[in-house]
């Protein structure tokens, strides 16, 4: 079975999550600039979203590159990646309208780390379809990077009831790094 | 006539759709965790609409492969399911801002019976196009799965007006049931 | 330059317009079947456009079928075209919600005459770029039938000041007739 | 890597912007045409708006036509673009319902302004991918009407506090001077 439509339909999904959140932005009901004011965390964590959401493409994309073939159970664990990257624009606007409060600021740690979830066992499915020989298999490596990413994530939702400003800090830390792109399996495709 | 765009035009309007689900998660008024308890049954119905539709996607991704050529009927037939499939969003915040009240639960067994109906014309155009002996009527074969389940819409149709949760369950055991891919075509296809 | 991004970029806007309609179909307050009374007009009116975009949507795929290459006036044209179409989910709520008052029903015709006009530009434009021995010209012919919707349409818009009903009527008879796919383009192809 | 997924991923971003615009559409109160009156500024924002995502598109189109080849920088590149074109709907609205207030003016101008910059932005980086000799180098050239264009958007927000008028009649000017398409790329292309 062909990745082609795989991969449309996720560049379709992903292209809607990632302008739906701005649906959330709501038009400021005066025509002043302090009218901007309240929505400026609301933007912030907006902005922190599309970045989350263009890194998960862009390594999306960088791994179906290498990709051959899919299964069943892969078009399955794409959509499990695609439901929980659906939630963001959800819990991002529920950060931003209330200032950082805990339980919104863990709960979008929790989505962050279903998503790495979702797009770990993504990975396996792939890796187990090609062979653990293949050049998916070898660009994966250990995968160090997602490991210590869902780590931050747990360590953000464990700090948001008591600490907030230090989850969001780590969730942007964390989106910092992955800014750099998977330049794994670039390397293991040009190898 | 080729295929190509009524995938890419399908893909576009199941993607929307199993996005703009999400905007019916409408954020919680508070921000602790007992604001998130009025969503339980909202997002519950979100989680079955969005493994319906997932379920169509790779419904309609299996047997796509088969196809060979579209006609205009085939077009119609497809728009078709689309339309049903577009008022699953509409019905499936119904249901879980009402709690499954009778009425909300039927008529999402309605939209899931119409899919269901309108899925298996597709099916009939495109076997009708490509002959008795083709891959996709091999495939298909008598369909004993899709029959099943338009017996359990009408059974949860039916049960709604007494007890709609076990309308809930039959439409939950269905999904569970689809959720194991179609393995006739890809069966099919590989003999 | 190639037709390949302009059918995928139409595609896309036509199945975000055609399933964008949907969010209009508001949640209704109640729980029992009166409560979706009042949402029969909107409801009506929701299957209507929904014809109407597929119609747009079935028709351009056919006529892109047959073209060979487009330039920068049939990419404005085009998106000329998708402007028109995507005003349409705005007044089918108007209409649907204003059960069929005078002015609703004359700007939805507004909006389905000026999307045939487009539409005919789009045509002009793709023939004069092909030449009139081309097989996009002999297969849209002198085009009797868009000709006669744009009468149609006026029709409606004149009526809707005295008989909304009447306009509604048209509108319809017109949908039903389009149903029917553009088979001249499809012949000129085969022959 | 190929450009075939970058260019469906902007295609479906572009896309749901373009159409997203709508969605502030509201329908009107009444059912009569001193109903439409208030959204007659939305409207025009709209169209003005319709009219600089497709002159983006359009661009895109061209200037992808030429592309040979991305890489990480560019995706991202790509994405910068996409986030200043995804805040268009809201600045949009913003300005429509406020009748040209100085602020959304001013911010609508400072969306244009990013944009333009994202857009010069991605130009540099695809002409060092692809190098100095090469068609995509030579076809954006010293980009004279891109500099001018921020000039003009520069002009727009700082007249936004006197004459907010003056500087939608720019940024009107300016689109109407883009929508000529850029046949820079298709001369250099056929040469």
């Amino acid at each position: 079975m062909g990745k082609g439509r795989v991969e449309a339909f996720s560049d379709g999904v992903i292209a809607i999550i990632i302008t739906i959140m701005v649906l959330e932005l709501k038009v400021p009901e005066g025509f002043d600039l302090a009218a901007l004011r309240p929505m400026l965390p609301v933007f912030c964590a907006y902005v922190l979203s599309f970045i989350y959401v263009g890194i998960y493409w862009n390594n999306h994309h960088h791994m179906f590159h290498a990709v051959q073939k899919v299964n069943g159970a892969v078009l399955w664990a794409n959509l499990h990646l695609l439901f929980w990257l659906s939630l963001l624009p959800a819990v991002t606007h529920w950060v931003g309208q209330n200032h950082l409060a805990s339980w919104p600021t863990a709960m979008y740690g929790v989505v962050l780390f279903m998503a790495a979830i979702a797009y770990f066992i993504l990975t396996r499915l792939l890796i187990r379809e090609h062979g653990k020989e293949s050049a998916i298999a070898k660009a994966v490596g250990n995968d160090f990077k997602g490991k210590v990413s869902v780590a931050i994530y747990l360590a953000g939702i464990g700090l948001a009831s008591i600490a907030p400003w230090a989850s969001a800090v780590l969730y942007t830390l964390a989106a910092a790094w992955w800014l750099v792109p998977d330049r794994r399996i670039e390397h293991a495709l040009e190898a």
